[in-house]
């Protein structure tokens, strides 16, 4: 186990009633409020209505800035910033998924940074403080409601730079489960892979001696897999809503990768498919991740692969080699992602060949050495993993 | 699942070099500090010189109190708030266990109350803010050093109260498991007991559609247990203690709680026994929640209690009958604590059944209604289950 620090300071209210909480935070932090959000869909599903009526009741003064695509836009973060000074405002607000959250994470560090945003993205620059920031959460999928993390899109070159600090907390975030009851299937089953894969990103370490953390993300992994039929099946079942959104929020709020190093290749890997090809994050992880294992299993990986496939997808002991359980292991995971509608493979997505060297070449080129802490990628490799996704 | 709130603000610094972390931690909060501690242990073990080295680093100016004891003491605890007004205390370090973290707490709040700091642990009063808290841990046990707990005993009558808010949550806590290495085999195994208990205590709830945090306890617990045979062994292997020490902070740092509504009828039936016999935490654990387990079995809790014993004591699904399987578990723990060399029985401790009644009324008076959430109790049901524990 490694040494470490943890603080996770994000205050959650979660459940029907969490809503309820706005009024009290408002008056916490002040009443002039920056609302940002994506297109129609909260308008359509209520849950824009539900938070402007919190905000009256509070009686805040609310600037909105609306127009959040996936793969949230540099453009609209600097937009974001321009207001925030002009009207001096209190309180970012992000209501929906991690893409408003991510804008708006961009907008409460770049309103506390003299120069522009992007340097932040970039490591060119650095801020101590941040607006408070709050979000109403629609969209379990990116854990961005308890991270530390955001990932924003330059358009201009479609090169997509996350950032991980300690400003990027969110102050509070509402999480309500019945919020999720209207997304469509696509979404929620990108949603789940994309909490699972925040989990296996961290359970794939060579670190030693991780006991506790390895089986807190395979209860974690179990409890997604468990629910995922079930809301694929019934989308307003709020008790399976529930697990997924709270699972959702604690794979990416840093606890399960205390004591350890995470991999994090498959995500970069995938945000280069998705900024070349605008896929949606969770669909290009059902495709890079099982390629991802299948190439690491080989290299060193079968061990923990097999442990992974006997405890999260019950490969049984005696099913055969370790190398066999862990295969087994991925087929099962790509025929769970299967079972949730989506394609494991690029071909399915429609994506050829043509672009693999590029995409590969930026994924590398990005960390500044090999990509991946599992086992560690040259651009060649990761080339490899993309063919396997083929 | 329940609604609920959750926020956790302490900040960990884990590891063998975490102690590098506290002339930062020193600045953040001020030079003016009071040291809380026990006897002498920490001055035999290193620790004591240890801290004192890095806080003249920090070139603070440290005053000292001393004679924490188990259990730890009202009087104490006035004594260090008095310091605190006197010397214009910027910051309380608490460094040992529980009994020292659990009275730094009731000083840091109490220097923060007008009145006298019993009426906060008898729901007279309360405070919004205390003096920031910092913890070196020495024995994994009472979770303290990241939960918004603390138990006092007022010795006039031995009465023990606990008290949670938010304002316990130390500022920070410095978790380093070598300092552990030193501990006396009873008391890593009281430790290991009371650490499952803090799980099991929010494990045994009525409340339905809990299963990720389910999930996240069984694994906790599975890892305590892993490891609890190799620190008795090895009383100096990092990896095992790390394990232990990381799963006794989880476990009380309320992220298990979420969602749900704990038990711990077992906790306040010990600490009326720990109050009139002055006997260990853990060592009481290990003799009540058996017996409170036998008890609430034929109750409503085969249920939970077979899920527990597959899950957490791996029990065969074919062993038997729910109940068959749920009694199985509990003798797997008595035996899992009989081989930390603790006793499972009152009359083991030395302790006889004369002032049951007593102790039952008293567990039950506190709570002013019935006692526990799992299956309530009243005093006679109480009485039962001490008889149980003989």
């Amino acid at each position: 186990m490694k040494d470490f620090t943890f603080q996770n300071p994000t205050r959650i209210h979660f459940g029907r009633n969490a809503l309820d909480q706005l009024p009290a935070e408002v008056k916490r932090y002040g009443q002039r409020i920056l609302m940002v959000y994506g297109g129609g869909s909260i308008k359509r599903t209520g849950v824009y209505d539900a938070v402007t009526e919190k905000l009256q009741a509070a009686q805040a003064q609310v600037w909105e800035l609306s127009g959040v695509q996936p793969n949230p836009r540099l453009s609209l973060v600097r937009q974001g910033i321009q207001l925030c000074r002009e009207h001096q405002i209190q309180l970012v607000l992000a209501v929906g998924g991690g893409s408003a959250i991510d804008t708006a994470k961009a907008i409460v560090n770049g309103a506390c940074y003299d120069g522009d945003v992007w340097d932040l993205y970039e490591g060119k620059g650095s801020n101590n403080t941040a607006l408070p920031l709050g979000v109403v959460l629609t969209i379990p999928a990116a854990g961005s409601e308890m991270s530390r993390s955001s990932v924003i899109t330059r358009e201009e070159d479609w090169c997509k730079r996350g950032r991980n600090a300690y400003t990027n907390f969110p102050t509070f975030s509402i999480l309500n489960p019945e919020y999720t009851y209207t997304l469509p299937p696509f979404q929620t089953a990108c949603g789940i892979v994309d909490i699972m894969a925040h989990m296996m990103e961290r359970y794939f370490t060579m670190e030693e001696h991780v006991e506790l953390t390895d089986r807190l993300i395979e209860g974690a992994l179990v409890t997604v897999i468990n629910n995922a039929p079930i809301v694929m099946e019934k989308p307003d079942d709020y008790d399976a809503r529930a697990e997924i959104t709270w699972a959702g929020a604690l794979a990416h709020n840093t606890l399960l990768e205390t004591g350890r190093v995470g991999d994090w290749a498959s995500h970069k890997l995938e945000h280069e498919l998705s900024a070349l090809y605008d896929v949606a994050h969770g669909a290009g992880l059902a495709v890079v991740f099982p390629a991802w294992m299948k190439f690491v299993l080989p290299r060193g990986g079968a061990t923990k692969l097999a442990q992974f496939a006997q405890r999260v997808l019950a490969v049984p002991q005696d099913f055969g080699s370790e190398e066999e359980i862990a295969a087994e292991g991925i087929r099962r995971l790509e025929g769970f992602y299967q079972s949730l509608g989506l394609a494991t493979t690029l071909t399915g997505m429609g994506i050829d060949d043509s672009r693999i060297p590029e995409m590969a070449a930026r994924a590398v080129a990005l960390v500044g050495g090999k990509l991946g802490g599992f086992v560690p990628l040259t651009a060649e490799m990761a080339e490899d993993i993309y063919r396997l996704a083929l």
